[in-house]
């Protein structure tokens, strides 16, 4: 039986696309927001379960950075990346230049705002909750419009791509987590995500665990803040460490992370994927 | 004659409140978008410009923060925090459950998750471009509908509020800056904001800057990344450091910081706000 895959959806996004990548043989089954991937996985709806965490223009998926600190249990298994392509969609018959209203997600609009102030200066952007809820949004349209979206969008809605490529700068790569029970065995090429707080405001507490790290000569891959949502100006840290927590440097470093700090939370180690500059 | 002040529009929205409270007696003039109000005040169109930085819930404002990285060479010229407190608003004389339709910018959404699901469970969610935005598409929404907007926009569009702070954690604040050609003087409880970035990824320079401000005993308040839009996996780093740069202390840290990265850019020295827990 093949393997049961939970997504953001609607069929049509990115993340469907990351999905299929990650495993083309398995049954990909849409959920409508990033906790309820997660509510499938935790509740055995689905084995893995895929969301976005980062991309190359925009930062950090933030739903996702809280979901792993506030919410879940899940451990990141896999990481992948791909390549944002945006497209400019019209219903099949229509002319683009005509468009009043253009529909996307706020992100996909950012994404592409030069495009956007030069070829439509007087047409209103208009925000929908997913590039796929904006194509069919823009489908079924009264006024003349377009949507950005994808490929596949545009296949599922019978939609026309009348621009390719539409985003102001590339690279636009987003990467993907892949969040499961358990996280991935070690492989020797591997990195290690977790998170920790301070219940206290002091200078150097953040210095002196980055101290540790150093100390044991570990590559740091990425630090990150994120409020702890009890007051503003207090943060949960982020960090990727280069190697597996069953190596003994990774394994003895997280010992004195968890002496130097009020919380630590590891979201797993998984194989690096390496990322195309 | 009032001083000019831009902020981030339509009138109704925090940003509005906030610049009310700034300075009462200026005279305000909406935007509609982030770069925007930074190309108002770069141009001499108003004289300082008001817009979010950071969210107790929800972290930073990226727009906010990629302006200052990539676009502006306006300074932050003071800090200053606001309570936010969403309320549910229908039109008069209709009833909230039989709402079928709840508009908001996704932001105020994501804040009023709880409330909503367990109040609104079969309503569907329909983004706006600002919370202001929502309370117009809600009044002229031709099924029942409800919005998640502010008192302001309630008065100024004639909607009724019929639930109060519905946002599923207090306290929710957010921190706003005003941009200005130049920043302040000191007054002796200042903080300084900067960023920098490295031209290659080698284990320990992020760790090496820290440590410069750590050896100054300089208390570091904010640590955070933000994506290169080169490539995925390389960062901007943003930090504020207690001080002015104008004190000797600051003003030697600046340097050594100068002499161990690529690129620093300084955000502007202003008075710290203290932040109520």
């Amino acid at each position: 039986m093949a393997k049961k895959i939970a997504y953001l959806g609607p069929p049509g996004t990115f993340t469907e696309e990351a999905a299929l990548k990650y495993d083309p043989a398995a049954e990909l089954v849409p959920f409508y927001s990033i906790p309820a991937v997660a509510a499938a996985v935790d509740t055995g709806l689905a084995e893995e379960g895929v969301v976005a965490i980062e991309n190359s223009l925009e930062g950090s998926v933030t739903d996702t950075l809280d979901l792993l600190i506030h919410e879940s249990k899940l451990r990141i298994r896999c990481e992948l990346t791909l390549p944002i392509e945006h497209h400019l969609l019209v219903k099949p018959g229509t002319e683009a230049v005509n468009a009043e209203v253009i529909f996307s997600h706020p992100q996909a609009l950012a994404q592409c705002r030069r495009f956007l102030e030069r070829c439509f200066p007087k047409a209103q952007m208009a925000a929908a909750l997913s590039t796929t809820a904006a194509v069919e949004q823009m489908m079924s349209s009264s006024i003349p419009a377009a949507a950005i979206g994808t490929e596949r969008a545009a296949e599922l809605y019978g939609a026309q791509v009348v621009a390719r490529n539409i985003q102001d700068r590339s690279p636009n790569v987003t990467r993907f987590v892949v969040l499961a029970p358990d996280d991935h065995p070690p492989t020797g090429r591997d990195k290690t995500s977790l998170c920790f707080s301070f219940d206290e405001d002091r200078p150097g507490l953040l210095f002196g665990v980055l101290k540790e790290i150093a100390d044991c000569n570990i590559n740091l891959a990425k630090v990150e803040s994120r409020p702890t949502k009890e007051s503003l100006g207090r943060y949960i840290f982020l960090v990727d460490l280069v190697g597996h927590r069953q190596d003994p440097t990774i394994s003895q470093v997280l010992e004195k992370i968890r002496a130097r700090t009020s919380m630590v939370k590891v979201f797993g180690s998984y194989p690096r994927c390496d990322v195309a500059p």
